[in-house]
This record gives structure tokens, C-alpha cells and sequence, in this order.
């Protein structure tokens, strides 16, 4: 059975059409590489690109995003609400199937070290790639964003894993990392106050003293006039999904408010679908790998 | 993308080792074919195979297993407490991937005439594949058993569908149907009083006016010393398995008894559980075909 790793490259182009085609083409034209989804914000003027394939086939095609992308990228004229610090801003890879984390940790550090010579961009490795403990923060490492960056790597703390203590000077510096699959998960309240969103977000997520692996906040949906604590979910194995809804529930139920719906954006795994099951149904001894019949056909 | 059918034909075979063996090696040998697991129970007297494969290998495996069947079990030597009427008793096909109920319709034809011409056994089309609407249910096809069978055929409404008005002296006569998956589930409860069990079951089950494609009925588990609603589900795009989940737990609540946990035995196909998911989760506007990550590899 051929290992298979997921990569969500972050690019910092959201607006212009040709580029980011011209991006997503060393995806398309990479054998071996399936293309799922790619998404562009021109707010954030950032485009977040998903694909898959063999751990070969990722690193090639994460060594020519990064070539294209440095070429055609040039940060000291962006502008966006997003943070970023490169022209790839970020390259995560994530274990799908028969893939461990630790052939993802293995692939960044192959990935970082090739956009380093080949594309000539400095690379942070952070997320479970890091180098040191304050290097795992993604948030961390891009503090100070691409208009700091020359600055920060000065600091012996921040001299990036590859590529020398320097940064590009139009392309910056990547972040390359390892990673469990991320969950976005917004669950939708039955109330126009945003404040009780907000409340739930600070009591249930990580920072607040929550659940592990857990960010979250309230946000406003204006077009439906209802609030929404809206939830990333950094490691399924460690927070299933079906704890967070029921925290979340139970929190609400404090100020008489219900659940009424809840949003999955994107691309989840299988297995926290699964989970979810196995939870409600209150399954005794069951085992997806055997028992789900499409399990034998990956 | 291959079209992928299930089958799980029964043989009327449970005690002898080599002649299962030998049996389920038509399946192994079988190019194409992938053997997902067999059971024999040997007070029943009988082995449930379960393989998958694209529709023509289906074709040839079901045909060879035909023929081995007949050659080495003997029914008028055959006792054992499930009924049966043939030295392969059932073979039902399933779509699992790409293939639809008429895929498996036109397969279940084929190997019908292949089976009567080739393995010298008459057919009895069932379920999606009946030839008429009083041979829809296998019990009522089956009924009279191997026994009674050569005497059943005479009469004009149960002349088999191939292989002409008779039976095969020792090999009986084949059930062959198409069919949406089949899901063996049980709910296990804070009881050992069988009678509510058994109440719950009668209530649920079509039979009773209760859930559609419901099977169910109250079982002690001596060794735990509970009873158990012991529930087949012939169609979870009818009734999913959340809404017996929730039926049975309401049910049972009347009698002031908890669910304390579930069986999912065997193999069960992942849409029934990402349905499971989307309802307890609240989902709004999930597409598992294209949301979980897993369904690109298939």
C-alpha cells in the first residue's frame, strides 16, 4: 500500500488569477499528485492550495511551488490582512494513509532543505518539524511578519533552519512543518449575541483552559443574524469532534441558547467521522480498519 | 474508477474444515477478487463468505464456488438449525463503489444462468432481482427448505428463474439476489429481563409498523446477563442507523431502562456512518464524496 501525505501550502497571492494558476499548475503538473481544492481570499490576499500524494511526489511538487513562487511573488509590494512572512507562506504536510508523522517531519526537512538551495528561501521549520520548543508555534515563528523578518533572524533564537541567517529579499522566509489533519468546525448558535459566542469560544478552547488542541472564537454571521463560535481543531485524536459539540451545548444551555446547526469546512478524515459514530451509537469494540468495508479498498 | 461489488454468499457447509477450504479457495484464486473474511457456525452448519471484487470476477468466483459447492455438499445428508435450501444457499450481490443496484441486478442474472448451465443447480432470483413480487422475500422463497423444494417447484408460482422446474438431487436449489448493504446491529441493554427486549424489538421493526428495511428481536446474552435488541437493517438509506439508535433508547426508556452500549458486527459501509456523524453533529451541507479526504483515494 503506497503512503500518502496531504500538503496545504499557504501562497501569498490571492488576487491575481495568472499567478495563482501559474502556482497551482507545479501542483497539477506533478506526478503522482492529486490536486483537491484550492481556495483564494483577496482580502487576505492569500490562496491555500490542498493536495495529496506520495511522499515523492509532494516533495517535488513543494520544491517547484516554491520556485514559481519566488519568481512570481514579490512581498515587499503585498498588502492583505493576513499575516505572512513568505511567498509560500506556509507548507504543511499531513499523515493520511499507511504514512507516519514521522515520514511527515522527514519529508519537511527534505522539502526545507531543497526550497533552501533550490529556490534560495531561508526555512523555518515549526509545528512537530520544529528545531526548539519556541520554534512550534506557527504564530511565533511569523511574528514580525515578512517587514520584520530581516530583523528577527538576526536573534541567534531566530536563525531560520535552512538557508542561512538571512531572508529572501522579495520572497522571505517559509514555513515548513508537520502536522496532524486540521479540523474547521463552526458551530452556529440560536442568538443575535455574539457576546455568548464569545464567551464559549474563551471557555472552551485551549488557551482559555479548554480543550486541548482547541482554538476557537465567536464570530457574527451577518447574513443570518446569528452568532457562531467558530472552532479549529488541531488533532482530532486527541479532542474528537462529538467533544467539543457537546461542550459547546452544554455551554450554550447556560444562557438558554441551542445549537442549531454546525458547519464542517473543507476537508476532514474519515476517522473523525468515525469517531463521532462510534461515540453516539456507543459501539462497543469496534475497529474502522476492519469493520468499514471501504477501508480494504484504500 | 472500477466499479466494485460485495458478495456474500452462504454455503450449507459449517463443520467440515477442508470442504470450507476448499470452498472459500474459489474465491481466493480468484483474480480480481479480495476475501474480506468467512464464518462457520457449526450448530447452524453453514459459512458466511464475504469477498469483494469488480463485477466480473464476482462473475467467475460465484461460478466456481457454485461448482464446488455442489460437487462436495451433500443436503440430503445436511442438518443444522438455519434453514437453508441449497448446498450454496444464498448469493447476494451489493453495490459498493461506482456500482448501482442494476449493476448488481444484471450481475445476479448472469450468474444465475451461469449457475444453472455450468454447476447443473436450478435459481431462484430474490430481493431487487425477483422475477415477481411473492419472490421478493428470501423466507418466503426459501420456506419448504431443501426438503420440500422438488415438491414446491411444481407449483407454477415457484418454477425457479433458471435451470428449469426441478431441483439437483444433492445440491438443492441457489438464491442469487441483488441487495443494499445489510447492517447487523444490536443494541445491548441495562436489563436482564428479555421480555422488554423482545417488546422493543416487536415495536420497532417493520414487521410491527415500526421502522422500514427493520429487522429486530429480543436476545438474552447469558454470559452478561442482558437482554440485547438484536436488529438487522436491510437498507440504511431508509433507515439510518442513528433513528434505531434513538428509537430503541426511547423505547427502552419507557420501562426505565438504559442503553448501555451497541454491536456493529461485521462489516459496515462508511456512508451509513458518516450519516451517523452528520446527524448527531448537526451538520449543515456536508458532502462526504468530496469532504472526507479518504474518498479522493477511492
Amino acid at each position: 500500500m503506497a503512503k500518502i501525505i496531504e500538503s496545504i501550502p499557504n501562497i501569498s497571492e490571492g488576487k491575481d488569477k495568472k499567478i495563482i494558476e501559474a502556482c497551482v499548475d507545479q501542483i497539477r503538473e506533478t506526478a503522482g499528485c492529486t490536486l483537491l481544492q484550492y481556495t483564494s481570499d483577496p482580502s487576505h490576499n492569500r490562496t491555500v492550495i490542498t493536495y495529496m500524494g506520495s511522499s515523492e511526489a509532494c516533495e517535488e511538487a513543494s520544491v517547484k511551488l516554491a520556485k514559481k513562487a519566488v519568481e512570481l511573488i514579490d512581498l515587499t509590494q503585498h498588502t492583505g490582512e493576513h499575516p505572512r512572512m513568505g511567498c509560500v507562506d506556509v507548507m504543511p504536510f499531513v499523515p493520511i494513509k499507511e504514512a507516519t508523522m514521522e515520514d511527515c517531519i522527514a519529508l519537511s526537512k527534505r522539502v526545507g532543505e531543497r526550497i533552501a538551495q533550490e529556490a534560495d528561501l531561508p526555512v523555518f521549520l515549526y509545528e512537530k518539524s520544529a528545531s526548539a520548543p519556541h520554534r512550534v508555534n506557527l504564530a511565533k515563528v511569523r511574528k514580525g511578519q515578512f517587514e520584520g523578518m530581516a530583523e528577527k533572524v538576526k536573534d541567534p533564537d531566530w536563525i531560520p533552519d535552512f538557508g542561512g541567517q538571512r531572508i529572501h529579499p522579495t520572497g522571505g522566509v517559509v514555513g515548513v512543518s508537520a502536522r496532524p489533519p486540521l479540523i474547521a468546525y463552526n458551530i452556529n448558535l440560536g442568538t443575535d449575541n455574539l457576546e455568548i459566542a464569545t464567551k464559549i469560544g474563551k471557555t472552551i478552547r485551549q488557551a482559555g483552559g479548554g480543550l486541548d488542541c482547541v482554538k476557537a472564537m465567536g464570530v457574527m454571521l451577518e447574513d443570518r443574524n446569528i452568532a457562531q463560535v467558530s472552532i479549529n481543531m488541531t488533532d482530532f485524536n486527541v479532542t474528537p469532534l462529538y467533544r467539543v459539540k457537546e461542550l459547546v451545548k452544554a455551554e450554550a444551555a447556560r444562557w438558554g441558547v441551542p445549537v442549531i446547526g454546525t458547519e464542517l469546512i473543507g476537508l476532514c478524515p474519515m476517522q473523525a467521522l468515525f469517531d463521532v459514530a462510534e461515540y453516539y451509537l456507543q459501539i462497543e469494540d469496534f475497529d474502522a480498519s476492519v469493520q468499514v468495508i471501504e477501508n480494504h479498498l484504500l
